[in-house]
């Protein structure tokens, strides 16, 4: 089918269903970041691959809006069909409610419906929009209608195998973690819980399974009882072994598909995540039930890491040290070896594009023990591209690398001990423009300002983003990507609620989360500069100078990288700064080097010499 | 009466009206930050002359709910009655909605009532606690009960003239602002604003007066329409200059309760602040007509200062400079000095109290030109008495003050120019602890850190309120109030939307708002620590190094006083803090020197020594 001969097909399924529009959006039902192909509703109808994206059609139009990342690839990927693009990014673009709402742009007569699939909106999500196109007057109807005619070709939900683990890396047993959940559900006089993200599914049960790309998750619902936890999930997934581990932790094994069924014949008090969980569940619980908006007290709880996980992140990020370390040795070293023509006698120097960087840091990373695969797709930008904040290059369309300028390198892995996340910039040859010195000084600056903050508990992360932007901004630059978010263990590499971001979050920061601290400067066409570490916040000793009885907070650091040092504006750096940056290069080399061999440990050690005024 | 009797009187009233309990909360009909005396219900039937508390009465209880500034005076001037104090401060006291619900506390039979005066509650107020009342199965009638048993010595409202205030000072003319107000309120789709606090009144009209302490306001109610702005006061404050004033602007003047009736005639659609207006106001609107709450247009003009404004703030900072200067000057020469006891031969330092300080300080305050009254009663407090954050001296209680030790001193005043609000902190002699020097310095680096801070347009101020804490943050020291706080033009010391505080405030700072810039360190028993200038927003000039679209924000420091340099640990100054320093000392010299003598001068310019490392 062709993309006009499915807006066709839709637009038949709308008039039955008295329709006058249909608006699909790019979620699964599990408000997964990454998602399963089998959800990508929005993709297959509109012909447009990028992640981000919602489509709306109605009897004359076909439109999807999408943000200026993927202005490009949208207007490439759309031009042999009719969808037309809304470039939401713009200020003059209307919102899908506004256009839905102007009666010039989509007329419509009559009392107006238009079709949604619950399945694919939060609950919360669901009853914005339907509360906005109310007051527009236009109603909405719960109704699949990508279901009946994605017929051919829908790629089936995963079915690889779910597989338990283990409380030595967790920290925890999952009849612990059921037993403190039931507490809390208790507390809040709720009689189940219904719970949909895919990383606190995984947590809660210590399960893990490779359903989507760079999460180690499994597709399922579970729903928590006082004396029951059952978990819905494809049969096939689940082996042996598996059944075992679930058999002995009293978990209760149903399809995936019969969520519905169980939601709908439970009473009393149901809690449920309205950010999470999706309309299709909550429409489900029956009119004699209570249905209560709670925030998850798996999220609270998740993020809060125990001291195991937090040894399995170091683990981690030692592992991490030394692919990064082999992959700058090598970036320096061999990539750009020159070859002699021996006919010419000319040396030439071999080529490398980012795609190959991408492939050569998988390779380092992959020799690391309990390696699962990348927590997101790897950022390399080289010069410009590296100004492009959620640059992607592939392997048919990405630029040269050449020993000169500068190199953004953004990655992480997913390792059975935990989820690393780390950038650095370097610069890989040639003169050294004094601006770039300045701009990676003022980013490295307030990176290192974040680090060692320290402050009264209760503090939220917004009250911190200054603390990494301020020389910067004294510069008049700043950023508009968060400065830090929420990290997961073995998990999501991008979890609430815990973020260090300009806006207001009411979340404090508390002992055991992890976030990043990455500042950047952005020159468009010249160069992005970045510089990331994952931290966690531990308790703080009271000091004698203490003038209240506040508990005290910091950070550790975690991630275990060196800086490029030849980069620094040496003039711009406090004592304090590079007494923390001699300190911190002692201890990562400290722990790197015994992962190294001795050519490598040699090349970390002149990396992590000591730097002075 | 006494207090009991008053008491008894109540419960009269209240059994005659079908009453169980009656709150009578410290606020008047306006908003008030600083009340006039004829709206102090509160003390009047408490026998509580503080300012802040909620007095409840039940049948068989009166209960007074004030914080812990005020647990020992409560204590003292409460002994005599039945009434029993709430320390509303300590964690296990109940809140005044929780203590009402509680069938134990108060045993309340069949459909209960509670009573308040609908005047003395903004309409958010009145809102939220009938909210909270209704979820407790508790009513509320809004009846003032007080007006009938408070009827002898009553104080009047006040009737002191009201005058107008130039447009030369104020920089923009009456018709101009009408003008401006009128089309946000159109904007609004509003028909006539209510607008109930007093310095909004005083701002939009371009009157003052003398009906509070501290604020030069005018108890006063406006109606604005498309074609008409009426005034609602008492007509014995208007004498025939500002009659002719009024009339020229076409203000119409009627008497102070006509409000009442003029609301009750308003159609279409009415806009408030419900979070100033108060419920007597709002319930005075015809059901026929639309209420619509809003944020006042007025508050967020009137805190952009104008250029003519922020001119005198200029102008009001160089007389509040001389009379600091004075009394520095006084306090180090004069105030101790040594008389020699003609027959014992023994010297004796001359004794002086924080209370004489507060005279003295007013004496040189008075000398400046166009100066009205302080903007707050000053705050001496010596030694430990520095470290209560709201110390107030008496007369009769105040401790003697002796040329050792530390002295903070925070006070303002109030001149036709603007309004002014500082605070230094200066040691009197004696050696100086170490840590009294750190902590100086700890405040003094934050206090310099924000009125250096660059910042996009968009900045809230508890983004930027770190700034000001990081670095005794780093010592595991922190404090309690906020930052700073908005300051009004020739009004309140004290005004919203803008302030620096670690909670979440939605308002960005913008061009033309006045802050205060205040960190300090409080040690109980031995001193406190404040530094406090006045800054304000001024436009940044986009630097060569801007990589973004931004504007840029940045602030002008308007306060002129020299430091305590004695105080300052220089090995944790930076080069920069230092030469911001130094800079700021010339420029306070320079600016101050023209008002002083030639000995003033010399002593200043000692003072203003530049400092080096």
């Amino acid at each position: 089918m062709t993309t006009n001969e499915k807006i066709a097909a839709l637009r038949q399924e709308m008039r039955e269903a008295g329709l006058v529009a249909y608006v699909v959006p790019g979620n699964d039902p599990h408000a997964s970041e990454y998602m399963a192909s089998h959800w990508c509703e929005m993709q297959w109808l509109s012909g447009f691959s990028g992640e981000s994206g919602t489509m709306v059609v109605t009897m004359d139009k076909a439109l999807l809006w999408t943000d200026s990342r993927y202005y490009l690839q949208a207007g490439i990927e759309l031009k042999e069909s009719e969808v037309e693009l809304m470039r939401e990014s713009d200020v003059d673009c209307p919102s899908i409610v506004e256009w839905l709402a102007a009666p010039t742009k989509a007329p419509m007569e009559g009392r107006r419906f238009i079709g949604l699939n619950p399945e694919m909106w939060s609950v919360d999500q669901f009853s914005a929009i339907s509360h906005q196109l109310s007051e527009a007057g236009i109603g909405v109807k719960s109704i699949d209608l990508i279901k009946p005619i994605w017929t051919e070709g829908r790629p089936a939900i995963p079915t690889d195998k779910l597989y338990p683990y283990s409380a030595d890396f967790a920290g925890e047993t999952v009849e612990s973690k059921l037993a403190r959940m039931r507490e809390k559900l208790a507390a809040m006089h709720g009689d189940s819980l219904i719970i949909s993200a895919l990383d606190e599914i995984a947590w809660l049960l210590n399960i893990r399974g490779n359903d989507v790309e760079y999460n180690p998750v499994v597709i399922s619902y579970v729903v928590l009882e006082a004396d029951k936890c059952s978990l819905f999930v494809n049969p096939d997934k689940i082996d042996s072994a598996a059944q075992n581990y679930l058999d002995f932790n009293n978990i209760d094994v149903q399809p995936y598909e019969a969520i519905f069924g169980y939601i709908a014949g439970l009473k009393g008090t149901i809690c449920y995540d309205g950010a999470k969980v999706n309309e299709a569940l909550y429409e489900a619980i029956q009119q004699s039930a209570i249905a209560k908006n709670i925030q998850s007290p798996i999220l609270i709880d998740k993020a809060q890491k125990n001291a195991v996980e937090l040894e399995g992140e170091r683990i981690a990020m030692r592992q991490d040290a030394a692919a990064l370390t082999r992959f700058f040795k090598w970036l320096e070293e061999e990539a750009f070896k020159k070859s002699t023509d021996r006919f010419t006698d000319r040396t030439q120097t071999a080529s490398l594009t980012e795609w190959d960087l991408m492939e050569k840091l998988h390779e380092f990373r992959a020799m690391g023990e309990n390696f699962i695969e990348e927590s997101f797709g790897t950022i390399a930008g080289y010069q410009g591209n590296g100004a492009i904040v959620h640059y992607a290059a592939t392997k048919e369309n990405c630029a040269e690398v050449k020993p000169e300028g500068m190199l953004l390198l953004d990655s992480g892995g997913q390792y059975l001990d935990g989820t690393t996340d780390i950038t650095r910039t370097v610069w890989l040859g040639g003169r050294i423009p004094q601006q770039a010195k300045l701009d990676y000084t003022y980013v490295l600056k307030g990176h290192i300002a974040l680090q060692r903050a320290r402050f009264p508990r209760g503090t939220r992360g917004n009250q911190l983003d200054a603390l990494a932007k301020q020389y910067m901004w004294e510069a008049g630059i700043t950023f508009g990507h968060g400065t830090g978010h929420g990290v997961g263990h073995f998990l999501g590499c991008h979890e609430g609620p815990q973020n260090v971001r300009t806006d207001n979050n009411p979340t404090p920061l508390a002992v055991g989360h992890i976030i990043s601290d990455e500042p950047g400067i952005y020159r468009t066409g010249k160069w992005g500069i970045r510089t990331e570490n994952l931290i966690t916040v531990i308790p703080a000793k009271q000091t004698k100078a203490t003038t209240t009885e506040d508990e005290w907070l910091q950070f550790e650091t975690l991630t275990l990288c060196f800086y490029d040092t030849n980069l620094i504006e040496m003039s711009l750096m406090t004592e304090d700064e590079i007494d923390w940056l001699n300190a911190y290069h002692v201890r990562v080399y400290k722990e790197t080097a015994p992962l190294l061999n001795a050519d490598e440990a040699e090349y970390l050690a002149r990396k992590c010499a000591a730097i002075e005024i």
